[in-house]
Parts: C-alpha cells; structure tokens; sequence
C-alpha cells in the first residue's frame, strides 16, 4: 500500500498497521544504509524551522541525504518573509511550488495542519508548539518495539513534564492505541492537561485511575506513581483491579521508565513560591537500582538537563542515544513512503481505522475563536484566511474542541439557529451550562463568546440569563479579564 | 550564443534578445524538470544572503538542486565575517575562490556590482538594498509573456509602494524595453523616485504623463491612474494623445495589474500624523469585477500584507502563485547560462544592444561621494577601496549618477581642472547653478560636497559665489542638515 | 597509511609525516578537481559553527560537495539544542549519530576536544576559542611549503595580534616542528601568551631571544622585531649567536611576513587610556618596499581589517587569497583521509612521532579547576561530566596545564595524599610556592584552590602556612578578587 502524498500532522495520522508497515521498511533500511542512497535521487525536502531546534533538524536533514534527496532550509524566524507579515498560508504554497515534501517546526500549534493544508505536497511536522511532534514518538515506539518486540501490554513510566511535552502527547495517545499500559509520575506543575485526559479516556476508550484513588497504594509503592492509565486491550480493566494486585502487577517491573526535561521555555510563569526544581523527578543510578527497574528501558527525547543523570549513559538500559540514532532510519522510511518512492504492506487487521469518536463540528462565524493565545488560528496574519473550526465533544458542561490546537474551551453563551430565522422576536441566547445546551441540535448550536457578541448579533438574552447575570455577576467579572 | 561567465546585477544586463533566450530555455527546462538532473553536476552554487529572505533564496536552491548541483549558503549577517570588518570585496574574492557562481542579497545599494567586480566568477544580483532585483523582473516578465504570448504594446497597471520597491524599478525598465504601456498607481508616500523617472524618459526615451496633467481624466476615470508611461514603440506617442483617447484605451481593459505591499521595513519614519494604510491601494474582488479588470492578470512579487485579498486566491486570474513557482525554472535556465552549460540562440534583431545614453563619467578623487546613504560606495568597509564614481546625467541643473546605486545628487560648487594647472591664482570654484557648470568641459570638471572641501583642495570662492554665499545663507543652513 | 577515524583537534594530532603526506594529496586533488566528485559519495560532515564565520564554514562546505558528499549544518547557537541546557557531549553523541565526520568551532576552549571524546566519528576543530584552528595552520604551511619548496630553515614574521589568535598559536607549533625560525612583532598588548612561550621552549625545544635582549639589535634594524625563536634543526643555536649576527641574517631577507588582525571580540577591555590602534603593525606598499621584503611572502589569515592595505592586493608576493583558495583543496584532502576514503604513504623519518614532554597527569577531584574562564572543563552543562584534568609541567613554581584549554595556572595550596590515609593528624597542607612542591611525588600529591577547599577537605594549614598567611594577607586578598 501506498502513503504517497499523505502528510504527518499527529500521530493519528497513521493507522497502527501503517505504523508496523513503517517499523518494518524502517528495520530494512538501517540493515543496508547504503543501498539506500539514490532512493530520492531528484527530490527536494524543504526543511521549515521556526522554533530553535538541532537535533530534529538535523536528523531529518541527515535521513534526506543518506537517500540521496537534496535539502533546502529555512532555520531563522527572523530571516523569514514572516518578518514582513506573510501568512504561513501563503509560505506554504510557494515552498510547495519549490520542495517534493516539507518539513515544518512552528512555535504555533495547529500550524502544521495549515500547511499541510495549503502546500500542495506532504508535510511531516516536525513539532507545533506544545500540540504535537508525531516522528518523535515514532523514534520513541520503534525503540520499544525493537528492544521488547511489542508495545501490548507494556508497562511504560511517564515521568518529568506531562503538561507541556508535545512530545509526551504524541507518544501517549499512541501507546494508548498499541495497548500499553501507561504509569504517570508528572513533576509537580506538570501534570497532563485536561485535553489529553479526555482524549485518552474517550477517544481511545481506556481508563484513567488519578493519584487520589491510588494514594493507600501509593503510600508504601515501590515507586512514585500519580495515575495509571489501561487501555481496553488490557487483559483486565483497571476498574475491576483492586489497588493490591496493581501493586503487585507493579512489582514485577516496568517496561520502560520515559523521562522528559522541564520545557522551561514554554513556561509564562511559575507560581509563585515554587522553585521548579522542587520535587521534580530524577532519574539515576539510585534509582535504577530499584527491583522493578531492573530491566527497565530509560529512556529520554533529549535534550536533557538535571533529570537524567550522566552516570547512567554506559548502562545497558540507556536507551536516548539509541533513540536519537533510530531517528535517522525511521525518518528515511517516512520520507521515502510519503514521497511515494516506497510501498509498504499491511495486514488486514492492522489496518482497520482508528476507532476515533465522530463529534459534530462547528463552525459558524458567529465569533467564537480558539481561546488558546498560541493557537494558529487566532493569530494576526492568519485570521484573514482560517475560519475557526470546532468539535463539540462535550454537552455538559459544553465544551469545543479546536480543530486546529486542540485545546478546549467551555464557552458561556448559546442560541438556536433554527429559532431565529425568520422569527427575530425569539432571537434570545442562553447561559451554555443551561439545559438548552443538550436540546440545542448540534446544527443548529449557535456559540457567542461573550454577551456583547450575542448582542452584536442581534441577540437578547433570555429569561435564564438575565436572572443568571444578577448571580454571576462576580464570575462574569473573572471571565472578561 | 553563451552568457558563460557574464553576471546579471541589473536587469540591463540582459539584453532584450537574450531574456527572450532564457524565457525559450526556461519553457523547455520547465517541460522537462526531471531531465534537467545532472545538468550542474559537481558545480557549487554560493547563496549570500545578508538581509532577511525566504521565498528567494529557497527558490536559488531548490534551482540548484534542480540541476543536480550543489550549495553553500550564509543567510546570518551577524554570524559572518562581515561582523568583523571585512569589506565585501574581499568575501566576494575569497567566496568566488570556492564557489562557481555567486548569488547575493545585501541590504546596500550597488553591493552586488561590487561583488561582481571582485569574485572572478558569475553573480546573480538578488536584491541590493531599494536598487534592484533583476531575477524577480524575470519572473514577472516571463509570467506576462507566458499569458499573453508577448509584452509589447499591453497596458501594465503599477500600483503601491513605487518607492521602495526594487521588484518595480527592475520591471519597470524592463516594460519599457519590451514596449509596454505603464500605468502607475502608488500609495500617497510611495510614488516613484525622481531617478526612475529620469531613467526611463531619457535612456529608454519613452514619454511620462503625470497625475496633474491627468486630473481632469481621472476625474471620471474606469480606475485610479496617477501617471502614464509609453514608450516610443507604442503606435502613438502620449503627447499627442488627448486625454479623453487616454480613457477610451483605459476602459478597453488593462492586461496585468501588479501590486506591492508597503516595504515598511525601509521607511525610516513616517511622516507626523500620517497613517500608512491611508489611501493604499487594494485589490479585492470588488475592484476586480470592474470591466477594466475583467480579463486582467493579478500580479504580486509576495510576500503580501493587506493590499491583496485572499479571496481572490482561487482566481483564475491570480498569477502571483504562479510567478513564485515559475521562479524555479526561471532560475534554472539563468543559473545554467551564467554556469556555460547551456546556450541559447538569438536573433539579430533581439540582440541589438540596449539603447544606453552615453553620459559623460566624473571619477575625480576630490572628495565627492554619493549622499545615498545606502550606498556601498561609502560604507566604512568598503571607502579603503572603492573610489567614488558617477555618470553627469545632466548640466543643468548639474546631476551626478553614481554608478554603484544609481542614486542622483545635485552637486553645489564646482571648478575647472583646466585653469589650475600651473595657475594657482585662477583656482577659484563657483556655484554648481551657475553657466560655468555648462561652459566647463566635462573632462576638466572638479566638483566639491561643500565649500571646506573646496578650501581644503586649495581653491577660493569666485567673486559670484561670494555673492551668493550672502543671499543664499539661509539655503546653506538647510543643505547642512 | 590511514588517517581513518582519526581526529584533528590541534596541529599536534598530525606528525611532520603526516602533514606532508597530507600536503601531497592536496596537490594531486588540485591538479584534477573534476576527479574528485564522488570520493566521498554517500559521506555526510556536519558543520557546527557556534561562533561567527563564513570563510571556515564555507570552505569546509565547498571542499565536501567537491568530493560529492552531504553537508548538514547548524550555524545559530541560539537556534540550537544547547539553548535548551544540553551538553556539547550530548550534542556531539547524537551529531555522531547522524554524520560520518563532524566540523566544530565553538567558543569553548577545549570544546573540539571534547566533541571528538564522545561523537564516534572523526572531528575537525574549527576554531574552539582562542585555544587552536589546525586547518588554517593547514593552508599556511601548505602556502608556504607551495611556495618556497620547504619550511625547514626559512625565516617566517609573525606580526599583529599573537595573544588571541588562535591561527598563530597552531601555526607557531608547527612551524617550529618544521624547523622555521620565527621572528615575533607583536601589537602591542598582543603578545605571545606565557603558555604558548613555554610549550614552544620546553616541548619543541628551541629557544627564545626575547625583545629585552634585542634592544640593541633592533635599535638600528632593518624591521621591528620582538623576539626571535630558533628550533634545534637550526644550524647554530640562537644563544650562541652574537646579536650582530641575526642582523646580518635577518638583512638576507624574510621568506614570509604574516600579520593578523586585532581579534577586538575577544578582547575584554582594552587598558584604560590605550587605543587599540597605537603603533599596531601595519603592512602596506611603502614598508614591502625595504630591502628585507624584497622576496617576502605576504599571508594573513583574513577577514582583515587595518591592518593589511587594500593596495597590496595586486602585488605577487601576496599570498593572501592564495591561503584562502587553497583551503577547498586541503580541506579536501583532510575530509578523505579522515573518512577513511584515500591513504598516505610516508616516509619513516617523516612518521617519527612528535617529541612531546611526558609530564606528570593530576586528576584528582579534590576542587581544583581551570581557572581559563572560556576553558569546557568549568562551563555550568558540562560540569556535570568532565574531570578535571591538568599536566604538571612545572614544579619551581608548581605549574598545572589544562588538558582541555591548555592554559596554565599557579595553584596555591597543596597537600600530600601518601600521608593522611589512616594518618588523620597529619592532614597538613602547604603552600605551593613552599620546597613541598618539590618533595610530594606527583602520584601523591593534592591540589587546592584555596585554603577553604582545603579545610572542607579536612586538611588543616601546616605551620609554614599559617605563618605565611599572616605574611600574605595582602596578597590574598588580591587572590580572592
């Protein structure tokens, strides 16, 4: 089967089969690196950097090389025609007028998807802000697969920063697809957003035990643990597991311990008080001494800095200089099946779709945007062109999730379109946390962002939200600042 | 006929028979892109970019690579040796010992001339500063040809910054030269320098109409219109043309309406209490669907800002996609000239040598240096070893062309080199606006900056220029600014 | 032989054998450059350039696509991993990963050290600080060697900046191995650092006539000099020598005059009151024009600045851009070796190894550590994985090198690690300008920074010390500023 032409944006974007497919071209190329060159004899990789990066860059610089393809680069934001106020729409056409395939870092999230959209030829993202950075995870999975011949049924530690790692995301939603069973130890700050939770418990239908159900278990835990995570493919669902034999499955040692730095860099602001290097976990010999790392995988997406010490680098269970290495093979596979110039074939099984929940979309123009501030869709140059896109994924309380970012909002106003046309005396809009927000067909949802929008509109309010106002008066306050 | 070994730092470079030659080349590269591999096999490509781009530089690579050749870029002023004051003389020298050809962009005018003084090998000028910018106008050029089969005798609307726009001042010379008809349209603050003009009604003879003369046209007018430009090859000149034949020919269409953004990041300041988008042109689809614009092509150079609509994007008549992804194959074609791995062949007629005026050149080391303070010729660098030299464009009043950026200055004192030799005591120097700056032949002119300098060569105020130096003293105060 | 999988971080990684071997390449590379394309087919070099250059960078670059090889490169140390608080370890592990042979300049004294320890793959030190920059010593000698037919004998000036010009500390070693007499002119406040004087008297064992000496000489001579350096291979040693003799010798005429420019950005702060610019040597016609010149070789490394005029350019016995040009093919040549694709033949008394000293090696982590504030041994990411380590190469004063920056310190305190193991009381420590120095062998002996480190080390001051320490109060508190 073929996945010419096909771009990367998240790792759903490839089934599990197409990810199997890709492992197996990925363990023949690096058997024969050599035969290699030439395979993308003629063919241009655009590689697009607007956040700083080396490792990813490079590697996928060096992977488009060793198949004999030529590279341009764009490395410097500054030096970009961004700087003279172009859309990443508008780039992304003209360097698909150029390259066969591009390669694009882009400190917006959902960036990567507008690219893909417009550039005419495949896009790989390379990392959008904290949203996703699906080759990483592919080095991340190929690197268990190798070393353990599976991902069902492994046990894989996630510790250090949860919240902001995109690469974290990437690599959860996809063990969560294979069928690992997932053992969380954020640092403190750094616990998983909301989003992924949800994501994780809906779309890949598993379950999520949080820390306050584990803490009888956690009090004498042979490690530090804050949520587990099983997925239905699971031999027993965690719900019916009591906390005791947990533990006891705990004991018999993790697969893999995954630790990531703090990404410091996305951090607005710490709390205040709050050093960020209280409490945060480390990992190091000490630690690896424990019975249940015996044979642990440690494993990192560098770059590191405190969490992982030096002084594991000679073990034998370090496997993020492996992970780094892989990078350059799974990144030949991937750029010779997107190009077109390699097939790969899939077993029927493997390749049945992503079982992904089917929310309504919405998308009326009715001012209601992404309320995440690093989200493409709101930012200056591209609003022009992007019209704000949802799925609702929740009615109660509503909630939207962007097509774009991936964030959710919880937005306060609703109203009826069906109402309004032709009847203006019933145009009133409703508090969203109302019963209307489940009567409400989906088609006809129309969302406001705030009251003055409503009104803008040609909206009341109704009954409900006049008297809700009087109430709410203070969390209206909190909400408009 | 080969173009091996020449560079092309104005669009003047090429005559008008040997563009025709590489717009033939580039057809036949563009229906056979692949074939084209291997072309420039083992030849290195220099790309020096020292001012921020995206779109041009990528486009010189992906050309390159195109042609199975390779490249070395430098795209960081600050990270080259430039930061530690070496002239550009001496890259252009040593790079040009590496290098086969040499592709440069420098936010100093005239630099690329230098840089073809001094590499030993091709330079392709790809934007010096608001001088020139030769390879876009082939795009342009090449896009027009392409849809309307030529270029003499259309009707080229100009509209936006006319100012700064290097895109334009390139094209517009080139339009004359093909013998198309402009009709100029700029941003208030963004009307075209006195120096184009210049150029275009004396070295390609072609006659201005301006605004004021068309105010009575514009009155009632199809479109907005603040000049026109014909050439001598139009079948009838604009002089004899009454205004109302002028709207007649203006409501028959124009056949390409070309549109810059604001080059912004050139303006020093604005003027006080004025907005720069007042009055800047835009083009949307309201404006389109006026008759004048039914059939007419929509060019921009890109990047744009706001003076393009995105709805217009989906437009069969929107070129401006179209002339980024032409810029390859154009590229190629050139690259391969300049390289002598290709030739094209010319008729008699096209090879006829560009109509140049033939103007007086003043070289003299007297402490004249062009005012442009953009100038390569008077950057601290590059003073050790360029010396100052211009074209008398004109006598009266006196006007020097400096031959690196092209800017005019209008001189205020003046000597004859005749009477001093071995005859001190007539050393005296005079007033530029006065008769002697036409009785002085050009090879005995000495022309001074200011009065000092006059006095530091040893020359005293004739008894006029004492004279004047009273009348004019308030005059003197504002040069000194 | 082969130079496979070997690196070049200073010149002295490279016997006389090997350099002449490598110069024989070069000349059969020059001769056929067309020939060369392909020899490193499938060859990728990383290029990590994390301090300003495009001359080295480009070279490099060039010489790799003249062989048909890959080039990826990272030129922006803020757009790079190391932002994010990597060490150049890590860096240098997964780089390796990637390349076959990885180019690094950095502002880290000792850094290419340290990159070629952990990448796995040949390294070539770009420029690591001030320390060393082997390839341009390259191209120096090869110019010279091109030119005079030999090294050996020939009488070579080194003008300018000799204290951070890490060209001339490289090219000083090798001339000196190759038999050169040196004659020093330096800026002043540009001389020759301690170190470099004694590894070029101890390790190469030639010796020194400093300007003290040559006051009387220089009074009437025919050019400045400061300093003479005669190696042993000369045929009478320097101290045997009258002054009235190197007159006579230097009036013969000089083979080469190198002069380099101020390295302003490396300079701190300049001595309060002195312009950089005072009595800094300068070449140009008027001093080429003396009897001494006639014949004389003129080199600088470039980018120039003052110091070098524009008008020598035409003159043939400028050397200067001939360095540059001949850089490609040297590079070319060090690139196949490296990679293992060509080998050399050399003579047995060419492959003689150097004569370096065999000093004792102190790596006790006791908290002693380079005090170079530029040196990779001390920066914050790499402290967490490299030991100190220093050669005593002095005892009278105690004198410690760097492995890594090579710069040299005085340490004050010292103890004997023979006497305190099960011997509590007599945990003394001692000044190390005391006879102590001499009498702990190096096997036993303990180095302090201070007397705090001392004590935290539970080692208490010896009598000697404690007087001393009343003595040396002032001294100390200089110490501690």
């Amino acid at each position: 089967m073929t996945l010419a032409d096909r771009s990367l944006v998240t790792i759903d974007d490839l089934s599990n089969g197409e990810i199997e497919g890709l492992f197996s071209l990925t363990d023949g190329m690096s058997e024969s690196m050599s035969d290699q060159f030439g395979v993308c004899r003629g063919k241009i990789m655009a590689s697009l950097f607007f956040e700083p990066s080396t490792r990813t860059r490079l590697s996928f610089e060096t992977a488009m090389h060793r198949l004999g393809g030529d590279v341009i680069s764009a490395v410097d934001i500054k030096g970009s025609s961004l700087a003279k106020g172009e859309s990443i729409a508008d780039m992304a056409k003209i360097v698909g007028s150029y390259a066969d395939i591009i390669v694009i870092r882009h400190p917006w999230e959902g960036a990567a998807k507008i690219v893909a959209n417009y550039a005419g030829v495949p896009v790989i993202n390379a990392g959008d802000g904290s949203h996703e950075h699906p080759t990483q995870t592919l080095c991340d999975l190929y690197t268990i697969k190798k070393e353990r011949g599976t991902i069902k049924g492994l046990k894989i530690a996630l510790w250090g920063d949860l919240k902001h790692g995109r690469t974290i995301h990437s690599l959860i939603y996809a063990l969560a697809r294979f069928g690992a069973t997932i053992l969380f130890h954020p640092g403190p700050g750094f616990e998983l957003p909301e989003h992924v939770i949800r994501k994780l418990t809906t779309e890949y239908e598993g379950e999520l035990k949080k820390y306050e159900a584990l803490e009888q278990l956690t009090a004498g835990a042979t490690f530090p643990l804050d949520a587990i995570y099983m997925t239905p493919v699971s031999p027993h669902q965690l719900a019916m597991m009591p906390d005791v034999s947990i533990q006891v499955e705990m004991e018999k040692g993790v697969d893999a311990l995954y630790i990531t730095r703090r990404q410091t860099e996305r951090l607005s602001a710490l709390p205040e008080g709050q050093d960020i290097t209280d409490d945060y976990p480390i990992v190091n010999k000490e630690l690896l001494n424990r019975k249940a790392f015996k044979k642990t995988l440690v494993m990192h997406p560098l770059p590191r800095v405190d969490e992982l010490a030096h002084e594991l680098d000679a073990d034998p269970r370090s496997m993020y200089f492996k992970q780094a290495a892989r990078g350059v093979p799974i990144r030949m596979a991937l750029l010779s099946l997107l190009l077109g110039v390699k097939d790969i074939s899939i077993s029927a099984e493997g390749n049945s779709s992503i079982n992904k929940s089917d929310y309504p979309v919405y998308s009326r123009d009715t001012g209601i945007s992404c309320s995440n501030p690093k989200c493409v869709s709101i930012q200056k140059t591209e609003v022009k062109y992007i019209t704000p896109e949802f799925k609702i994924v929740n009615d109660n309380p509503l909630t939207l999730r962007c097509i774009y970012c991936e964030h959710e909002i919880q937005p306060k106003y609703i109203a009826s379109a069906d109402w309004h046309e032709g009847r203006l005396n019933s145009k009133k809009y409703h508090s969203a946390s109302s019963h209307w927000a489940r009567i409400i067909k989906p088609e006809n949802l129309i969302i406001f962002d705030s009251e003055s929008v409503a009104k803008t509109h040609g909206f009341k309010p109704s009954h409900y939200t006049e008297s809700e106002q009087h109430i709410s008066g203070t969390e209206k306050i909190i909400n408009e600042e």
